[in-house]
């Protein structure tokens, strides 16, 4: 069978999984492609480092341009993760007219029109689906199986590392420092943990998810983000008791014409399909026009589940480029999308007050003079001195939340309000 | 932007669907098929029937040949399932080149290879995804998204109307009868519900399924088949008690080389996702040696949703025949298909007994004879003159428990064997 040349930027996770996968399921590989796909060379930064998957070290090599300069190589495939150089890699190796595979999202969320548009003006392809949610098939359903559907929705748990944190959190009791700690053991979560816990790792994966999905530019930091490292045990039980799970959701929906685009830590229903995806499992649910409601739920992280997708798009690229198929043609329209403040959801709020009479009421009048009106109510008994008030809010504008809480802060009863956490009924 | 003209084969309620999304998204399909597709002609048996959904009588024919002769139609949707005239009116397009798209499982699933190989030859596509739960990317994440993968099971729930009947069963405590007639009454069953509730249907998609993961022929009737109108009431609660709930599941699985392929009622553990997708949606899992555990969730069936998967198809066509793509290339070697009596399961078995000392015993010595052992054991009280044993083995051959139910059954004390289910852990 014929071969092709490709080479890896990178050899990291993502790298050692393709090598792998590549060599453990060479020949069923080789039938699907209708090529033997050889890696010819792989970048890394240190030739010297054992590596241990029997890579050999003459395919290694610390200098790119023996990649871009190698005519026989036909795709590149970058593992690198990060914006520079990945950027500057695949921007040459698109003008040397090399295809492309990527899992990098946070390059595709940011640099993603320029980087299709060179492609489409050097004919070659842009294979991508590894950048969000690993091995779930997320990308390929948007652009290829759902094309017949507007879409409506796109509603993802699209973080390993923090859906494992609140699994555990959720089901063991947890505080969230000690599950921070099991998932950096666990080699779930990085020893800076920021971009997971935060949301920032979610928000590049929503924005490349809104780009398909509504065929628009997204700047990523239009969307708005709140991680978890706010969420408490008190907030994860109490949510039980109103039937609640907290997840971080990735939400992109169609609202009135304006896109709203987040990434926050929402309370859903215990009882919902996305309620039950846990430890570092990946679900997007997408709603079409034609479909109703899909959901894909997987590995979103690891060598193999990512090395899967990876790999699927290289096959992909020799299918198409055998065909003589051109890039995929991404849209990047300009949908307006909506100020945070113009966002409506349920909320949740938790308040630790004096115990007194009459301070239900003050809450309640402030909530109703801002058209915040309430759904639920609980009152848990005092403890140091204070008690704590959970409130459910009918849907309402976040700015209407905000107003109330500047007041609510302000009255001499209220301790503190610890925690503010958007409901999602997800029909 | 440029024309291109298509036939419908069949306006029922797919080929409403089809009508219909090609309507209301036909600008945001345009865009994403390159062609403004026009429904030039509908094959129908009667002209006169008035069918609600705008399409104008001009367009109607009752004769197959003003499609097959019309030069200008690129493609036939066939929409009228089963196997003749379907068949002969495909063969007949593809001779024409005409590209294909169906929604016909019966059809691909015993003369697929014939109409992929004649595809083949005469440079056409042919687009199936709706042959196999509706809406549900299934197909395509097979044929392109895991492609990198050896898949080593596929595990479904692909029959929305019994899934129907056992959630009422489940969740209401309705016995089949009464959750067969409220499908009926809701349009989820048809008047004649023998190929969904005897399981044929899950075993037409099934056998689709086994040749696209495992790459291999498989003939319908070589696939073990038992629906789901001998599961009691009893069965439910018995199986709630003892964690599980009974599904259908359609299941392919890779055992040491030869593949088990099977749909019957399974008791699956109360908390496994599959357990928790209910009503008439579906749901497959694919186990893949690199991407993991996959699950993909949704509308099996619907005028919409499986319409949503036809309409992709046709885009899917027109993107690809501007590009000059050949037929999709299904592969159909012989694998080795085991025999029922080979494949392993643990099982659930219930017995009624009359209530005399001994009677587990000598039901336990038989059992342990033929090589079953047990794993938990209910005994339920007194109802009618006799007691009901529920019984879960461990996993043994399935010629081990017909050996065993012989031999209980000739026991003097033993009333009936009222039911045997098998049971999945589903890892």
């Amino acid at each position: 069978m014929e071969k092709v040349r490709i080479a890896l930027l990178g050899l990291g996770n993502v790298g050692k999984g393709v090598w792998n996968i590549l060599k453990n399921n060479r020949e069923t590989i080789m039938k699907r492609a209708g090529y033997d796909i050889e890696i010819a060379k792989i970048l890394v930064r240190n030739t010297g480092k054992n590596r241990g998957v029997g890579v050999p070290d003459e395919i290694l090599t610390t200098n790119v341009d023996e990649i871009f300069n190698d005519d026989s190589i036909k795709i590149v495939v970058e593992v690198i993760g990060g914006v520079e150089p990945a950027k500057d890699y695949i921007l040459n190796a698109i003008r040397r007219k090399k295809h492309i595979v990527t899992a990098n999202k946070l390059l595709i969320a940011t640099n993603g029109e320029q980087i299709f548009k060179e492609a489409r003006d050097m004919g070659v392809i842009i294979n991508f689906e590894a950048s969000v949610a690993g091995g779930i098939p997320v990308i390929n359903s948007i652009n290829e199986s759902l094309t017949a559907n507007k879409i409506q929705e796109v509603v993802g748990i699209i973080n390993g590392t923090t859906n494992y944190i609140l699994t555990k959190m959720t089901l063991e009791g947890m505080d969230f420092e000690s599950a921070l700690k099991e998932a950096q053991q666990k080699g779930y979560a990085e020893a800076d943990p920021t971009s997971d816990v935060e949301g920032y790792d979610a928000v590049y994966k929503l924005a490349i998810l809104t780009t398909l999905a509504f065929e628009t530019k997204v700047n990523v930091d239009d969307i708005y983000v709140e991680g978890i490292t706010k969420v408490r045990p008190k907030d994860i039980e109490y949510a039980k008791e109103l039937g609640y799970v907290i997840k971080l959701l990735a939400i992109v929906k169609d609202v009135n014409g304006k896109l709203e685009v987040r990434v926050h830590p929402t309370m859903i229903p215990a009882i919902h399909t996305l309620a039950n995806v846990n430890d570092s499992f990946n679900a997007i649910l997408i709603k079409g026009n034609a479909v109703g409601d899909l959901m894909l739920c997987g590995r979103g992280a690891g060598e193999l589940p990512t090395g899967s997708a990876v790999v699927s798009d290289i096959i992909s690229v020799l299918r198409n480029d055998r065909e003589g198929l051109n890039a995929s043609d991404v849209q990047y329209n300009n949908r307006e999308i909506a100020n945070s403040g113009e966002i409506k959801s349920q909320y949740y709020l938790r308040i630790t007050v004096k115990d007194m009479p009459g301070v239900l009421g003050k809450i309640a009048t402030i909530l109703g003079k801002n058209e915040v009106s309430i759904l639920s109510f609980i009152q848990k008994p005092k403890k140091e001195d204070f008690v704590s008030l959970v409130l459910v809010t009918h849907e309402t504008l976040e700015e209407n939340i905000d107003k109330s809480l500047k007041e609510i802060k302000n009255l001499g009863m209220v301790d503190k309000v610890k925690n503010v956490i958007r409901i999602e009924e997800l029909s």
